[in-house]
């Protein structure tokens, strides 16, 4: 089969294809028989992924290195940049540290504060650059990977009527309609007014054939979803960098908390996703309800960085 | 031969039997031929161990992740929370981490600052999870490598004399003598009144039939003992977590420092042991001398870690 | 081919001799093949690899680990003191983690603060200790790298005329004329007053037979230079540890300056190096210029780390 993820870069979900998407589900579907026998491959046996957190993550870090392992392959990085001299007086800059990690390393899988740093690594590094999250711009394997979640719980993404709830700023508010408007879909953005889906990206989803609308609660909509994909409101700023203690923490607005007696009003066959960590919009007494998703959404996420993984190594 | 710890948890030395640990020791044995040539078996490769270390570590984390190395398995996880959601403004839960964790490994292990939370991680994890130290509870592991210590250097533990000496609060000092209570021996706990073993862990020890007594000091009975167990009194609180800074740290008193004329005035054979990190309660002029076997303990714990993990994983 | 490598500590260049250096580059050499097939070799597949950074690296510490990566070795230890006991409550001796790592790992790696560390952990460690930099002293495997750099790039280390630009107290500009020391090269030492070579290195220059010259600026001597060799001036104390944030950064002055205008007025053939990370005194639109070499240079770092390993391990 034609493999356009070969040697090339995942920093974006824009340009992405059905075929691309369908292709790295097939080959996911492959990888979930190795992590449900809890083994490992040796298909990656031979390479080394650099892993370059510059802004903490826990999911999305241990599910690459998971991944990774699990094909046979051998890691080296940082979960912190204070462990490097991007973290110290030196502040080394992105590109400084991607000449060096390119010589390191076989693919880069990048996480970054600010929108776009992936893709400035790109332009760097000559190995394969994966974007892990970027500020508040994409996040494109998590978004492959709750597409991935829809496909397995319903069988067909075509048809279904998803609704993203919380803040329209988090990135993987962006990449997950991106992947979406490949599908027969409709997506509501449900958002207080002032965390609403910021116009140039309304634009893009326009221009890639998204069916969408905006929302203020989900109000007249509950009873038509198939999907609720939650994340949180008032999140903290990721261009300011990593907030370790925040004084007074907003409680989040009861449109925007999904809890059992909402989930009860739903169709009996919606699912509730969230990429965690969450914080008072997903109360835990959902977890024990049919419709709870999310763990096994965070599951998911090794079958298909293996299978990311393996593509862009032409594996 | 029956294998008890194929897929179960490892969290705590209570119900544990002498053949149980006699199995672990056998098993240790073996384990250290492949330490001593200083190379690498292949027992699990096919497997990924968890590390969730939400409180710091050296000998425990550095040892489990040798052991998973020296059998031909991966590491996938953190050495300190900050580098996680569970450290910054999340304060992501112990329960969704082990949920996260369960789909990126085949085992975990976890430290963590609070009593009770690796058992509680093993109520949500499918996979073993191995108490790697957990507040002011527990620490089997380290229990388990000091007792087999004691076998190595002594060649049996029944008619051993040891005498606990520093603060009963601390975690080691409640897994190990669970285990010697499955040996003939006779445990003196020896601590300043305000740091005595509390009385729950007391009645447990007086349950699993432990020959014990409480002292204040080793006047009258260190002229017995064939070991003495040491750790400092009055450590820095688990539960307040790290403590950087310490603007005062308190002189160990008298009673409980073990120094060279306390070992001179001891039997010829008697053997000092420590869990490290030690402060002034061990000078170190002790380590030159014949009875300090706090270092070969420290690196006991490789094999014994090898031993329990194959254990775990049925192999 | 004899080995005097094999099996010994790596903290020191001084007593290193030609033939040493040559062997090493030989070695890497073929190693360099691995690299650039960006593939995995099996010849340290059964060791264990410690890595022990007391102060914070990127270059250093991931060249090493992709070094035994690519190896087939594996990795344990620690990129940051604050997540062990050293950094914390305890202050845990260095002499004490070593006595712990020699039980976990089969050769240890060691970046320190204080001069001299590495040298005192090889006094307690039986595997091979690796000096990764200490304090103001030495950084050895650096300067075997750079001096690899120059050999590929020129062919030939004989007869080239060598300034190292900066602050001459920083441990680089010491190890690297102790392996030019052993070839037919002239060195200047180019620096503010106040950061001129300190008087006990000059006197082992001098030992061991290196032809230099200290010079306050590259006046009257940059149309003669085959390499410069530039670091910072002013770079942040070594022993005051990591210091995160710098209110005034002085900028590093003129003389000390590498830029494109300086690069153009010296041999077309010259090579500019710099170990990283830098400041000011290397401006980017350096990069694109045919003189710079010095992410070539890091890059090196695997291959050359490879090569040391593999002569430590005695394969």
């Amino acid at each position: 089969m034609d493999n356009p993820f070969a040697a090339k870069d995942f920093v974006t979900l824009k340009g992405i294809k059905r075929t691309d998407l369908e292709l790295i589900f097939e080959t996911a579907l492959e990888m979930e028989k190795i992590v449900e026998k809890r083994t490992r491959a040796d298909l990656l046996h031979d390479k080394v992924l650099g892993v370059a957190f510059f802004q903490v993550s826990t999911r999305t870090r241990m599910s690459f290195e998971s991944a990774m392992l699990r094909l046979g392959g051998g890691i080296v990085g940082f979960a912190d940049p204070k462990t490097t001299r991007s973290g110290d007086y030196y502040s080394e800059s992105l590109q400084d540290v991607m000449h060096m990690m390119n010589g390191y390393a076989d693919a880069i899988v990048i996480r970054h504060p600010q929108s776009g740093a992936p893709a400035e690594a790109a332009t760097v590094a000559e190995v394969p650059v994966i974007n892990a999250g970027d500020g508040y711009n994409e996040h494109p394997t998590q978004a492959v990977q709750d597409v991935y979640t829809m496909l397995k719980v319903k069988g067909s993404i075509d048809g279904l009527k998803v609704a993203l709830v919380g803040d329209q700023n988090m990135r993987v508010m962006h990449s997950l309609p991106l992947a979406l408007a490949q599908y027969n879909t409709h997506v509501y953005f449900v958002s207080p007014k002032d965390q609403a889906m910021p116009q140039p990206w309304l634009a893009e989803f326009t221009k890639v054939g998204l069916s969408f609308e905006q929302r203020i609660d989900l109000e007249g909509i509950l009873s038509d979803l198939d999907v609720i994909y939650l994340m949180g409101t008032k999140t903290p700023s990721y261009s300011e960098g990593r907030t370790e203690v925040m004084l007074e923490r907003p409680q989040t607005p009861q449109p925007y908390i999904i809890n059992r007696e909402k989930i009860n009003r739903a169709k009996k066959s919606i699912i509730v996703m969230h990429p965690l960590p969450r914080v008072d919009e997903l109360p835990v007494d959902v977890d024990s309800m049919d419709a709870a998703f999310y763990f096994k959404q965070a599951n998911n996420g090794v079958a298909v960085r293996m299978a990311i993984l393996s593509l862009i190594f032409g594996r």
